[in-house]
């Protein structure tokens, strides 16, 4: 585990037991790809969303902490999942500085072990949530396949459409913040009017998330996030600084974008990266961060109305953290 | 739909009503790949599961025919997630005749198309099963997962293991045939002795019919199976006729399997065919008969202590009718 929630000693013992939970359902004997799973599953960073499924279930009476944990841990394990097939369909060699788990056994194992990971997240959450939160993980798991597959298909068409990506990020990412924090509250029984506050809160966190997470691929260093510079640019993708440099100088960067061909790595590598600077210069990343701002500030509205407490705080804090994160 | 049921008018019925949920579920406007994995539903063939499902139900009391078909709905998108993703293991071209799904939207979509047939079938279970059917639909899936993946790192070392054999068919097929009858008589509230005992006969129906596919892979003519002879054995796989010829002439059988090469498709072909005579000539086809004829006969004496009815008779009938179908 990172040091993330260093700052939050009963959040991060918490987490701890949804870590052992995590690694104690893949290390099942019947599973054939449990240690490169296992592997992957470590890599997956700062167990967010169980951390927000968590802080979701302190605003309640009635939270059973085990039974939550429990649930914290199907949650990850659908994120997991997620990542393993991402890392397909992105033909991904690493994550977080590692191999992913298609290129360490093999796309065809990847794609049965995300299956596996699937499953095992369904029986958890069936086994542990209230049906009609389980129900809302299965339903939500099939928005997130939609939001990623509108995404696939509008690749290398690089559309300034700020509304068709709000919408993929709400689907991909801020849908299941939403529901994390949400679905804590709710088997927390606290309360209707706190459970539709913590479903805000979530999605604007996420959506802040989501952008900012977007911005880091246009601002970063390849040694610091392990990834190349502009590898979003280059996979076809059309982010939210993007989106704001082509509304800006539309032909200038269609020139540049013209490059960027799934069938040729140098000329798109060479594009990628000039295409990512000239968006910065463009002010695409500052009005991006606008928005994430933005959000952010939603969020915290949202996270003011919540009965004080502790976890009102670390919620809050959270949310600003993840909007100043720089990588 | 196949006329395959067209002697059982009742159960054919229920099955177009099944077809039909199975297309409403697929044609969701959020879900931008509807028409093509509706085509690859429509693919799928002779709703054997979902039959298996209302059939064991018909052995209940308390059976909701609605509730029941959308379970049984349920368990055919499970069936085809699970060829979604097969196909892309196997690099299929093709499945019955048409385009398998990722020859035509691409190996990226397709994963994700199963990922949301998969999270369609789990919503639907737990929108209509009881908790526990839900639970055993996503720990059978877990079971397939993983049977698949021991069956895939298996490939082209060609070991004459019959127990890893029934152990990886058992997994794969035969425990999806089993919950269906199974978990049919349980929602009807069946009574737990006729739930058990149709739970065996699924799983001995499954053996049988797997068995059955594996041998008609050496038998069967291109043109009326529309996939090449040999396909097995081409894909590394030993299914039991192979293990049979294995045992019969080790040598002999190893010289030509020696050729089926990952890296070669010629000569994998060509071995690949002469293999499938050989393993006829040396009888490994007959014996492997012989082993679906018990499981037959295993399933036909499970299928006698149920207790007589219409129902007692189809499913007899459809034992008969896999254990004999000639593709």
């Amino acid at each position: 585990m990172t040091d993330f929630w260093s700052g939050s000693p009963a959040l991060e013992a918490r987490l701890e037991r949804v870590v052992a939970m995590i690694e104690a359902t893949i290390d099942d004997r019947g599973f054939p790809l449990r240690e490169a799973t296992m592997a992957a599953a470590e890599a997956t960073g700062k167990l967010l969303r169980p951390a927000l499924l968590i802080i979701g279930s302190s605003f309640g009476r009635a939270a059973e902490p085990c039974r939550i944990d429990r649930l914290a841990a199907a949650i990850e394990l659908l994120h997991v999942a997620t990542l393993v097939h991402d890392d397909i369909i992105d033909d991904a060699p690493k994550r977080r500085g590692r191999s992913s788990l298609h290129a360490s056994i093999g796309v065809k194992e990847a794609v049965l072990a995300g299956d596996w990971l699937f499953s095992r997240c369904f029986l958890l959450s069936s086994e542990c949530a209230e049906p009609e939160n389980a129900r809302s993980l299965a339903r939500l798991i099939a928005a997130v396949c939609s939001s990623e597959i509108s995404q696939d298909l509008a690749k290398y068409r690089f559309s300034p459409s700020v509304r068709f990506y709000l919408r993929t990020i709400a689907g991909k990412t801020a849908a299941l913040f939403s529901l994390a924090l949400y679905a804590g509250a709710s088997e927390a029984k606290a309360g209707s009017r706190t459970e539709q506050t913590l479903r805000r809160a979530g999605y604007d966190i996420g959506m802040a998330f989501q952008i900012i997470d977007d911005i880091l691929d246009f601002e970063s260093l390849e040694d610091v996030v392990q990834k190349p510079v502009g590898k979003d640019i280059a996979e076809g993708l059309c982010t939210l600084p993007l989106i704001y440099a082509l509304k800006a100088d539309g032909p200038g960067m269609e020139a540049i974008l013209a490059r960027v061909r799934k069938d040729d790595a140098a000329s798109t590598a060479r594009a990628a990266v000039e295409a990512t600077s000239r968006a910065i210069e463009l002010g695409g990343t500052v009005k991006a961060r606008n928005d994430a701002r933005r959000f952010t500030s939603r969020a915290i509205t949202e996270i003011g109305r919540l009965p004080q407490s502790s976890s009102r705080d670390t919620l809050g804090f959270l949310a600003e953290r993840l909007l100043q994160r720089a990588y």
